[in-house]
């Protein structure tokens, strides 16, 4: 083998561009191989890499997706929101395989921006009805006995276009407000002991050190729970949409719960009732009142594919593939319908199934080219399964924005393309 | 908040760089409003986030870390091979918290360099003693029955420099080789049924189909156990380096058979002997004579911090962390030893524990200034408990290059600086 030329790549992509042969008198040593090869009709030049040295290990230090895979990305609405700060980028759900999402590709949400905060001047303060107020850097919550978990995240407002009937077209948009993420932190409980609670301590009060200043009150029973905070993701420091170098983890509960940026947490005896849970994460029924303090986020499932952005491309065999989630515990079951609901089976659910963390299930499926109405349906741990979205309006009418958590339905046309569609 | 300057970040960065109100003059709104605030001698101005709207959510479609990670980086040593396309490229693992080891960060090893191969024009052909020979496009094996697992990849080769005594100073190099990886994939018991055995079949040859054509024999009872073939990893597609869009995952198996870009099975009956099993990959032994055919990676663990890349910073309470697996199993037990072995104690494994996966342990310990030797001892599933290096050298001698799983000794001085040091 030949050493490698300078910039192998791009001599051989020119090779490829200026049509072949001709072009050889350019050309790099690649080329003057491929020149000497035998034409094998069966393989295309682009498949041709045992032709080829590659890119040398030194090339990337910080690793990235194939140039193939340019199509698989976040994408934002842009008329949901007046600003691109204060708006929403969605994760491509039907792109994703496994219960983990990729760190690149996380939904991400911003009251004021992302903030890029430098960790040697970060500071979490911890004060209130506490016997001794506390400011940890992060070399010292790194000193604290740490935890690694595994947590779906889930936006209150996830579905939440849908409360009035089918609306967008694609299950990144419909249900991209979610990701599956592995935790690196401590446990807020030890930070609490650390300081010491006061005996009337009942609720605290989180907040960022965005320019939001997003706060929220967090019942004291949940922070002695299971409620992190975290300092890494998916093996590595935090991204800084997901709140660098420090966010909160709630597990099961709402993500705007999650403080991002986290630089304080206040103890007190009641909740602040901050601008985040009064103007906004109520939900308004229909009746007029609001229901105040709905943290959990439900069982809830979706399918990923086929989906509006996933047509089906082939007769014959074909794998059905979703996520499911409950804020309650573990998923206990899935089923699946192509009937719009006259038939379920039971999916396949494949991987680890851990507590409050998204599960893939998978059915596999002969497809004869028939129009299928397509839904999954999540059972938990406690034996709650996900409601018809008819079900959830019977009670919660169609003034709601959160808490959406009813059943998806996928219409799949004989041409293998899907829509949103709903069905009573 | 008023709306966002064109280029607020430079713009904010200039101010500072221009030492702050003096030349508050050339400047954007965000200098304005720094020199109107009351300077708060507990928040640096590069802390003061809270008064800068940050970027949008359409900046980052694909979100890369944070700037102030930059360090965290994979490393090649450039005096280990003569080319970088048939090199190694290491795991930060001192880096790394929890047991998915990012995308990015991923050890790899190349013999001909990176291909990068086009998914729509790649092709598996399965051949030789089977009753229907296949060729399978992308979309044909994304319709076959899915599975999703996490898996260790080891090379054979990882902390083989250790063999004469400690060389690399740090995990990274020592115990580098090696990711964790969330696989999506099909099974190819599924892909050999499809083509059906023929009945002496006995062993498969997988081969690759970058420059090197990496090729490796593989015994039919492993392939129809746990072997996947793959186009996933960590929740997206298989990063290039890892052999996109296709690759082998041979559990609890060394590395070099888990073939890249993987373009051929062929069946027979008996191995191949290619290169890459008789040239290298095999143990050479203290009398001159070669272990073949040592598959199975066995139990090992590293402590990852503190180490020669992450030494202690603090006296007092700190967090010892590091990686356990085992090829054979689950990782039951892991000791740690702060005291060159007089005394050990259990650690605690933290997050999910999978076969044939790294697990995390922590030990969390008070550090008063004292001179340690630290160890990890890890025990697996079958009660294999991982041996010292001297152990090992009675059985293999000096001479191997492969299949070091020998216990690894710190040292860490009175300043917090640690060593690789070999103890008797």
């Amino acid at each position: 083998m030949s050493s490698k030329p300078q910039d192998e790549t791009l001599n051989r992509r020119s090779f490829l561009r200026a049509g072949g042969l001709a072009v050889a008198g350019i050309a790099s040593a690649n080329a003057a191989r491929a020149e000497t090869a035998k034409p094998d009709p069966l393989i295309t030049e682009e498949q041709n890499w045992h032709k080829y040295l590659g890119d040398g290990v030194d090339k990337y230090p910080y690793g990235m997706p194939s140039k193939f895979e340019k199509g698989v990305i976040r994408k934002n609405v842009p008329w949901l929101t007046a600003e691109t700060t204060s708006s929403i980028n969605f994760t491509p759900l039907h792109q994703q395989d496994g219960i983990i999402t990729p760190s690149g590709l996380c939904f991400e949400r911003h009251h004021s921006g992302m903030a890029e905060i430098d960790p040697a001047s970060h500071r979490l303060m911890i004060n209130g009805m506490v016997e001794k107020p506390l400011v940890f850097t992060m070399d010292d919550l790194k000193r604290m006995p740490r935890i690694n978990r595994v947590y779906f995240l889930e936006c209150a407002a996830n579905s939440g276009m849908e409360w009035r009937g089918a609306q967008l077209n694609g299950c990144q948009f419909t249900h991209g407000m979610i990701h599956n993420v592995m935790y690196a932190g401590v446990s807020l409980k030890t930070l609490l002991n650390e300081a010491g609670l006061k005996p009337n301590a009942k609720w605290l009060m989180l907040e960022g050190a965005d320019a939001s200043g997003l706060n929220r009150s967090l019942p004291l029973e949940k922070a002695l729970d299971d409620v992190m905070i975290a300092f890494g993701m998916n093996g590595e420091a935090l991204r800084p949409e997901q709140g660098y170098p420090l966010r909160a983890v709630i597990p099961g509960w709402q993500g705007n719960m999650w403080v991002k940026w986290l630089r304080r947490i206040e103890v007190g005896d009641q909740p602040w009732e901050t601008r985040e849970e009064t103007s906004k994460y109520t939900d308004l029924l229909a009746d007029g009142t609001a229901r105040r303090h709905t943290f959990v986020m439900d069982a809830k499932s979706v399918i990923t594919n086929p989906s509006p952005q996933a047509p089906l491309k082939f007769k014959g065999r074909n794998v059905l593939s979703g996520f499911a989630w409950s804020g309650r515990g573990t998923v206990k079951r899935v089923d699946v319908t192509l009937d719009g609901g006259k038939n379920w089976q039971t999916a396949r659910i494949e991987g680890p199934i851990l507590e409050k963390s998204m599960v893939q299930f998978y059915l596999d499926f002969d497809w004869t080219g028939q129009e299928m109405l397509i839904q999954s349906r999540a059972m938990d741990s406690t034996s709650y399964v996900q409601p018809t979205k008819a079900d959830l309006r019977k009670v919660r009418g169609v003034n709601s924005i959160y808490h959406n958590n009813g059943i998806q339905t996928w219409l799949v046309k004989a041409n293998g393309e899907a829509e949103n569609v709903e069905i009573s």
